[in-house]
């Protein structure tokens, strides 16, 4: 394995994610597909399932939510600084049906010793905005990746 | 089957809760119990699994949402007027594990003619408050009750 | 008078900013500067003065949140429907000291029936962030000006 | 003056409060008066005056979210450790007008290592809730009391 000083910014987010996308038994149970291009962004989709779907008959907000947790969660942990979600905001926009491709796409707003500020915008096949989320992270100071 | 106009209150908010968890498929698939005692406050509770855990191992942030969520869907549609959820704010307190049993109270601050305030509370077996939940809701002006 | 009829969406957008303006006592005393480009956009500037200092010696959260409130009350206000503030959260990045000219441009996310979606940045002069807000407008359905 | 290790518990939230109020001018300037009782807890009141009121003719938002911003950050800075406001909620539940006496009251949800939670409900004079907000607080680490 590259040692943790040898690796670029880049190698190392992509190395974060891979270790949190392994572990992850939350997201991959969803079907939430990740990626992360450089730390601090990252875009997950998710299919609407017909067992996401709550007594209106459209999808959970509590799935909505997830999915923008996760794109959030891997946005954040890229730094090789394990950082956890301390609170986030979420603006319903309009339904997601069964069948939808939902896509969530973080960006860093800002992100300071111990926290940030992470946007993601969730949308569908028709890029109609489904959702606006903004987290707060909090970062542990402790190390993901082995040295 | 009773008719509408002879229902009282608790018996309105008791069947329109029976009718959403009935096709609520996304909270009974989470394994989420829900008991409605009167329009505008619901508990839900839920065991976290460990295919409810993120990649660093903690129950992942949307499920402890979707239980909050749950909670608050119930509060809200006790007054046979369809309601969603418009927006929510989150605020973790600290980690749920798995075997975690998470409790979601959720309670009225406020229900206007098109939107309402409710706050949840989530603590887990030991009374610890896990996070602190505020949804906004919005009515359709649906009924949810055949007449 | 021009016949509201006869105005185009800019000249309504601006026609209500300058009503408002002309009534708005809070921003004005404040020494709040205000544009409106057009419907759903909407710049304001404050400079901090020293009766605007909290007890740590920088400014008052409240007079951030005015700023950003008035740049998002102006945005929202700009289609001949009286609107109101539903709601909002704000994250405050840095400090705003004495002297600091700070800038708030509201864009907006959503536009629906009865409520919208607007977020406001804050910036100082030297472009850093100071404060990210996200407003939930509610509108009363009641015209602004005369026909 | 009595020195920092003989003070109790409710002395030092008290000496905290006196130290912000003498510094505080935008609270003073606003009118607002504050009492905080014990640590984590604090009143304020405000009257609204006409120049607080928006182009609609109500309290600005600015000035509610001032006076529960105020009572918030006197309630979480009772600990001899200088602390800001990192981020904050509201929702606004009903207009206040001119010659309304507001009433913030505030108390501590949680309070971390560096962290808290506080929730802020502003009442006018026939009781009514005004607002709800709920605000994030950081700690600086640093402490306010001289030793």
């Amino acid at each position: 394995m590259t040692e943790r000083k040898e690796m670029t910014r880049p190698d190392i987010a992509g190395r974060c994610a891979e270790l949190m996308l392994a572990a992850d038994q939350a997201s991959s149970g969803l079907g939430i597909q990740v990626v992360v291009t450089e730390a601090g962004a990252a875009e997950a989709t998710m299919e609407v399932t017909v067992n996401m779907l709550n007594g209106h008959g459209v999808c959970h907000g509590g799935f909505v939510f997830a999915l923008a947790d996760t794109a959030f969660a891997f946005a954040c942990n890229g730094y090789d600084d394990i950082t956890l979600a301390a609170a986030a905001t979420v603006e319903f926009l309009r339904p997601a049906n069964a069948g939808d491709c939902l896509r969530a796409v973080a960006r860093e707003r800002r992100r300071g010793r111990t926290s940030g500020i992470y946007d993601v915008e969730v949308s569908n096949q028709q890029d109609k905005c489904v959702a606006l989320f903004r987290g707060r992270s909090h970062s542990s100071g402790q190390p993901m990746l082995a040295v």
